[in-house]
């Protein structure tokens, strides 16, 4: 039996998320139905990020054991050429025994994209946060910084999680905005692409986290309210939870 | 009653196309239930195309026959903020009772998108045709001049169709190519896009060109093969059909 890790692109737009689920369209299932035929044995395929429905991933990571009788490197391009377009695996290398892509990750990038245009871009739908209203930029640069630290993010979990310890350490959270022009079909606007780096991530934190920002920047909160806001470790004190499209998983980190 | 006109845009990814069919999700079958509920009655939306599964639009042509209550410059808005987030309606007005958006139409425009890659582009699989080989473009630009005029078109038309007269006109046919880099992704590559204008066209006869021109970029098919092609009215010696999501309905054209 050998070790590998993967490293996988996919666009979350036509999968139920990645998780397994029977009868369903999903990442983690494309994958092992894959990976099966090549290793002629069924293969269980260990995500580091279970993603949502309609999140998509830059670097998702995943390991599995199994026996196959080709090359490493070729297994990678094997895999390809039968995975459907919308997933791409990476990298594919052996890894010692005892790393699994879930419980040996330190931590994750996510990069949150959100488009503010005049009038509904329809073409954006699946890829950003499409926004029709004008945001005050400088306030939700403001506001980043108090999520950073070590904190109870209780306030940023969706209910339903059965997480008991809910302290996490985001490292850096920025922003970039640049101008955007769609010709063929008339529209202008700003590209907001937001990312956060952190050891670990409650369910559905980040677009909570990032939802909460839009508020900010609609006026419907002040930057410094974040501070209250996780001290009191109350999810319907935090903002709106923004859509699942708008949502990258773009790196993870390892103990090398 | 009154006989109104609407330009629709819509990502066609998540739709089963534009034509109403029970218990899926399409574009007429949206916009019929909106329209129905802003005019308190059934509405009978006619499309001019009806795009098929995965076929996007920039502008969609519609009419439809009702009462209203709201100002037509309203009945645009209102019926937006109804809409799902991947049909927008660009524009509402009233026209002459003889009006019809299918059989009114006098000839349409569409573009067809394709995106060379050294590698797979997971996020581009709803919007080109990713090919990850070089194709030979001064062929492909060669290839171009043999379909404008007017011809039989019956070996660009997909088996199953009933059409009697597969005559149709092609005015132009041209080709734009630009550089395109995906940081986030580490991709390079060059986006191609195919604009046709005619006065009508077959079933998947776009797709079918489009994927007639990958071939000759990809040497299987000389440019003035397309001659020989066209002539012979047998859709075996055409090229294969280039997938659906690479294709946009751009514009239709009416008289004044």
């Amino acid at each position: 039996m050998q070790n590998v890790f993967l490293k996988i692109q996919y666009d979350g737009t036509r999968f139920h998320g990645w998780q397994r689920q029977p009868k369903l369209r999903t990442v983690q299932g494309e994958i092992e139905r894959v990976l099966s035929k090549l290793c002629k044995q069924p293969i269980d395929l260990q995500g580091t990020s279970r993603t949502d429905a309609g999140v998509h991933a830059y670097g998702q990571a995943a390991s599995f054991c199994g026996e196959y009788e080709i090359p490493i490197k070729n297994l990678r391009n094997a895999a390809n050429r039968m995975l459907p377009n919308d997933i791409f695996i990476l990298e594919a290398k052996r890894v010692a025994d005892d790393f699994h892509a879930r419980f040996s990750s330190k931590g994750k990038t996510y990069i949150y994209k959100i488009l503010v245009t005049n009038e509904r871009d329809v073409f954006c739908q699946n890829y950003y946060y499409n926004i029709c209203k004008k945001l005050n930029m400088t306030a939700m640069r403001n506001a980043m910084p108090f999520f950073v630290g070590t904190h109870d993010f209780r306030a940023f979990m969706s209910s339903g999680s059965k997480i008991q310890n809910t302290v996490r350490s985001i490292y850096t959270f920025n922003m970039e905005v640049r101008k955007i022009k769609k010709e063929q079909q008339g529209l202008e606007g700003q590209e907001i692409i937001v990312e956060v780096t952190g050891n670990g991530f409650l369910y559905n934190m980040v677009r909570i986290m990032a939802g909460t920002l839009v508020d900010v920047g609609l006026g419907k909160k002040q930057p410094e309210d974040i501070i209250n806001i996780i001290k009191s470790k109350k999810r319907r004190l935090s903002g709106h939870i923004a859509p699942p499209g708008g949502l990258y998983l773009k790196d993870i980190y390892f103990n090398e």
